[in-house]
């Protein structure tokens, strides 16, 4: 049994993680998009097999044919079968096996995108992008650092991809994300285009994001070690490959318990993949103490760009895939400079170990090149496809949820009510009611308007509103203007008129006349009746089909439990 | 370390194959039957171990006695335990790593019947198949192909299981899902049993599935890996078993693309099995243009067999496994007579490479042959249980779910509300109210008969209907019949006197004093409020406690967002 | 390729086994805390690895420096990492491989404990508990039993850990729970402390949990097997760690059918764990009846185990980590001494098979040793813990989950809507009603105390009670006793005053204005409406601000669609 089995089981586990990165990106997105992220993950790797096959390969592994920047593909692999898996690349493994090595390496590079861009883009267009980079960008620059190009020349240090595979796939998706700009309801603007205010907007399920981190963890053994061909070097992987991502995990959990108070569920499970990303391009070239060093440097760097990113940048990358993978992947590629333990299997020359700068210049020029790149070619490909094709879906369809816009699928959870939208909002609503020409607030509060308190038995109503989802936040915004100081809502079905188009689940067409809405319970004595109505209508019109009626009920009593105050009293909450 | 280790660590990755059929099988179902399809899952493992190792294994792997059609269990393995981990099989690997090595290929053709057979086949009915097909079925035809007997004499091919696994695991498939019947709601028909109308019924779990299509791919490798012993052979087949499950995808999504308008997701993810099904016989005989092929037609070929089923001859298998599993287990074992590259480690003469028959010839036979005796002997045993034992559960069970009539547990996701159940209907629905014999609408429109009306203040009227989930379908139905054009539909909680049995959960009672139920509120103006109680009285009634309640309310008013109509206008959709 | 290529690959999958923890102790537990619970399987591993690399690892591996009892740690990890990596340890593996190794299986022993100590334990308490058994108490009885101590010296055999790891990791379990306490609303007691009810709290998501036995049963070969350095020892471990689990899983069923009437899906989830704990000591050692008895006893055992620990002792062990790990452990240790087959890889005299007791006697000796040690470490650790930081979260926290009040996270399944909580009652609530003086249902039940019902036309009232979840218990109870025989209960979401203190995710601040509550609807006509009222306002009174609003309305009608009464008999049920 030759060392190259380990190379292919190790090419197995390095799949193994497009099921992780499925995994991350759908626990740490919204349900209604589920069945959109998972075709992407899932698509990325078989249309990057097609043409990594047909070209990629060639590019990346080929012949170098101009001053090791570029190899010359060849059809060995459609045309010459039996050399092809019989006779040893320049790695000392069959044909076969390096293709498949370097087709998984590749598709990680892919698929790293599409949580950044997640919830908004085309799938038509991620289809493209996901060709072009497998196509193309990755090849290019993966051929410069292992397949013989001009930085393997130099001694540029990259053993599994810190740079190659990680920082352009983050490079590609922060350019991504910013050509899409944030998803609808992410960041709220005043009229200037000033963010007022920036809502979180929760993953769906972190169980599933925590598995995904799990299976890209182990997968991580096979991605950083399966080139190994020594037991001293697997074994000196295996142990900088558990340290750095422990440590980052344990960094981000204190720094995020300091920092906000508690120690974020979400954050530590980016920190432990930000720790493999760190240790990835030296994970044969540190010791024990480097391995914790770039950890502990990865755990803080996570969360700073994860939250500077939106907090300061106002950049929507729903996943933390530009601070985990961008971010580390360069800090990855320059500690090898700073970290590298001549002792360590890869026997470099780290400055903190020999005083020698060398190999950090070497890391620093390979990843400035390789980002200027990777940046260059993905600002021109996005720029190609938002031209030619369109990039981001329409804002029906991302409030509708791409599941069920763009595959048909009404739900990927179907057997489960959904709670209520929370965010869907349009643009600013700073003034609501002003805007819209309600009866303003002010005006509608004197008591003496209400007739029927004078003669002291105020009457109390219920007017029941029922309407889409997405209109919840305003709405909620503007009973607030009112006066109204709490509502009931919860989430119910509609039937009517309303059909949707049918959609087809494995060729069969599904029935949609039960839509979801979203019913609002509010009981008013205070504040007319007639307000409520009218302020409703306003925020929730929109001509078409759906918008919700509205139900007014005669309310006998009113008890409120805490006080024990009833009737009028009962409804106004002043505290 | 010798070649056995990897055939050890092919056969664990085998055994996680298991994992990934039990989460696309529990994904592509309902909710309410997930933990039955685990238990059912877990359970065929777990059976099979045991009666495999009693008789199967001799079956299957023992000396020869009948020309080739069946082998002699013996003992060894409980008898001489020394002898049995020391000493070569055939195969030469160790005797208890062939045992460990079958067992995990039986276990995974006993678990593709499951989804076939899912959310209406009785436990103890499935308990009782499981032992049947591990003990008898497989072992036998097993043995023609793999232990020596006739098959194998002849030449026939096939690798890792496209016949002896996938293709009996279809036919016990179809032919159990035949015998079961389709679930209740799937088809709706007339009078006369004519189809009239085909439900989808989504999976619960999307994402769940997608994980175990994963899990799948991932086991795949080992699957189709673990009997190779030398390192182009291994290589060879890892390119192949990549390639066709990617082609197969990106096949079926553009196919469904085309044909439905949007690319189906949960079909795609059957791609990826139907490719890698697809390749397994061959695996190690085709060139990466051959894997291509595979793919391509494995993708076209599920989409066609899963939807034919579906809509044509009205066969209900839930997670498409006769289409993954039979069809594309038929066309990898022929693909291997066409399109096997004599340069492939497997050295075969494809018709397509060399203009010969003969190999197509004889995997024609081979599945053929299989095939009759794998359907023969599942059609005997399927009506053995069915009248000996019965197959499928009561209406009443199928209807509340599996987990909680076979396993006493009210909820596998007992903290989420699940939504309201939507095709749980009975029988035809074409003209619910002549059969119930409600007032006609016709009847009930005419404006005089109401006199309110004419004072020019219309009563409005709430009725809220509160009753059991599985009448929504045909309450919808009769209301749409008497004249409601809008109704709101809720899920609540019924507490009452309707108490359910005592159920256990690991030992312990589990009250069931909340059960589900469906609130619909229907306000009405035109229709009179006798029509819709007598209406829902009608549909409802099936004389057992917890047929529902109904209560009346008055409105004040009603107003319609769009169009600001107000009052009994704003009840009258006619668009 | 050596034989430390194997060690690695299997140090990989018992890594994976933190996955099966994390998904088996998150399905098994509620959907509030399942953020939490995931956490703190993220954490011991992470705080773990440091703590052993820093001194566990020493004190385990380290030369021997006192009779036996304790390694001496050395620095070499951290200042001779080219000696660490090349140089072979006792087990004739480098040192790295034998860390990583080691540092993983140490890793298992902490993660047990969480399941039981599940949703109620301090998430700071946790990671000082996950510190100390890493960092002190693991590392020296496993220095006793693998790293050259005095249970070694003795011959006592625990091949892969039955006592190192999964007796010593259930004992802390077991002491763990036992400090502190069931869960709120898991035992109602009456006024003298004495259990009256016993309520399962069930898992929130089966599949996951099953997920979770999936993963740990396939990193279970690489737990079992990775120290094998031959393929008659490997291929031997497979057989048995198949089987054992098997026949567990299959007895487990067999008995709760019998037991319960049904074949319980979680029991047999554990079952299967139980199995592969059980035959771990000895997986070397057994033949193929030896691992099928004890796969059997496990299967006994830990159903006996889970459901007297609850229903005898009280003893609340959320994911029955006890009767798994504690029992099995002790099981699979003394099993060794009676069931080992000289003819096994170990070549040890089992009692059966021989007649000879000494191994038996070393196996007894050895398993109480450890437990002695262990019990008393963590009854110490505990205890300071407690006394010193406090061990469990208020009631408050616990009642809202520890998700959001640990760790910020509004819930870890943001777009599903929650099922109502159940079970959050606070103490006895035998006589709720008499406690808390409301007018006792005999005096109000009276038909000449409701004046309508005299004139012949009674009056329906409807009371809306919206409030928080926790108190539904204690109010349907309180219902019951003053004769509410129906109610329809939902979950709502309340908007209003009661804002909860902000919470970050990720670092952006969440809003939690829509705080989730439970609106219960009782109609009513015989029972006076006011009685309603003050019986909700007293179970509902905390004096805090969100205790709830109650809302009565005028009903017109009611009706009951199994009899067509209307009016006042349609709510007297008397069935």
């Amino acid at each position: 049994m030759t060392i190259e089995f380990w190379y292919l089981i190790g090419a197995a586990l390095v799949f193994w993680m497009q099921a992780g990165f499925a995994m991350v990106e759908t626990g740490f997105t919204r349900a209604k998009n589920a069945g959109n992220i998972i075709m992407k993950n899932l698509m990325d790797f078989c249309i990057g097999t097609i043409v990594f096959s047909l070209l990629g390969y060639g590019l990346m592994m080929g012949e170098d044919v101009l001053f090791g920047l570029i190899g010359l593909p060849n059809m060995d692999l459609f045309t010459d079968f039996k050399e092809f898996i019989a006779s040893p690349s320049d790695g000392g493994f069959t044909g076969a096996s390096t293709f498949v090595f370097n087709l998984v390496f590749c598709a990680t590079t892919a698929t790293i995108v599409s949580g950044a861009m997640a919830e908004r883009t085309k799938f038509s267009a991620y289809c493209i992008y996901s060709a072009v980079i497998s196509l193309l960008v990755y090849p290019v620059e993966a051929h410069w650092i292992w397949g013989g190009g001009w930085l393997a020349g130099l001694g540029f240090h990259d053993y599994a991809g810190s740079t190659a595979i990680h920082m352009v796939g983050g490079i590609a998706a922060l350019i991504g994300a910013v050509y899409l700009g944030p998803r609808i309801g992410k960041y709220v603007t005043d009229r200037n285009g000033k963010v007022t205010k920036i809502n979180a907007i929760p993953g769906h399920s972190i169980p599933l994001g925590a598995l995904g981190v799990f299976i890209l963890w182990l997968g991580w053994y096979g991605f950083n070690g399966a080139a190994a061909t020594t037991v001293s070097e697997l074994s000196s992987i295996f142990l900088t490959t558990t340290i750095a991502p422990s440590v980052a995990t344990v960094a981000t959990m204190i720094f995020t318990w300091i920092r906000n108070g508690k120690p974020d569920v979400s954050m530590c499970l980016n920190a432990s993949l930000a720790g493999l990303v760190g240790v990835t391009a030296g994970c044969d070239a540190y010791d024990a103490v480097g391995a914790a060093v770039v950890g502990l440097v990865s755990g803080i760097l996570v969360v700073i760009v994860v939250e500077g990113l939106d907090l300061k940048l106002h950049i929507d990358d729903p996943v933390g895939a530009v601070g985990v993978h961008m971010a580390n992947g360069i800090w990855g590629t320059v500690a090898v400079g700073l970290l590298a333990n001549p002792n360590a299997p890869a026997a470099l020359d780290g400055l903190f170990y020999t005083g020698r700068f060398r190999q950090t210049g070497i890391q620093l020029l390979g990843f400035v090149s390789v980002a200027v790149y990777a940046a260059a070619a993905m600002v021109l490909f996005f720029w190609l496809i938002q031209k030619t094709h369109g990039l981001r879906v329409t804002p029906e369809e991302e409030l509708k949820g791409l599941d069920s816009t763009e595959h048909g699928l009404p739900s990927a959870y179907a057997d489960f009510a959904p709670s209520v939208e929370k965010y869907a909002d349009f643009g600013p609503v700073d003034n609501i009611v002003a805007v819209t020409g309600t009866t303003p607030a002010a005006e509608a509060i004197p008591v003496k308007k209400v007739p029927s308190f004078e003669a002291g038995t105020p009457k109390f109503t219920k007017v029941e509103i029922i309407f889409k989802e997405e209109k919840l936040y305003v709405l909620k915004e503007a009973m607030s203007q009112i006066g109204i100081t709490g509502m009931t809502v919860s989430h119910v079905m509609g039937y009517g008129q309303q059909k949707g188009k049918p959609e087809y689940y494995r060729g069969v067409a599904v029935e949609t006349n039960l839509l979801p809405k979203v019913q609002v319970d509010i009981v008013v004595s205070k504040v007319p009746v007639r307000d409520v109505i009218e302020t409703a209508k306003k925020v929730l019109y929109t001509g078409h089909i759906g918008d919700g009626k509205i139900f007014v009920y005669d309310v006998e009593n009113v008890v409120k439990v805490r006080t024990g105050e009833e009737g009028y009293d009962a409804l106004q909450d002043v505290e």
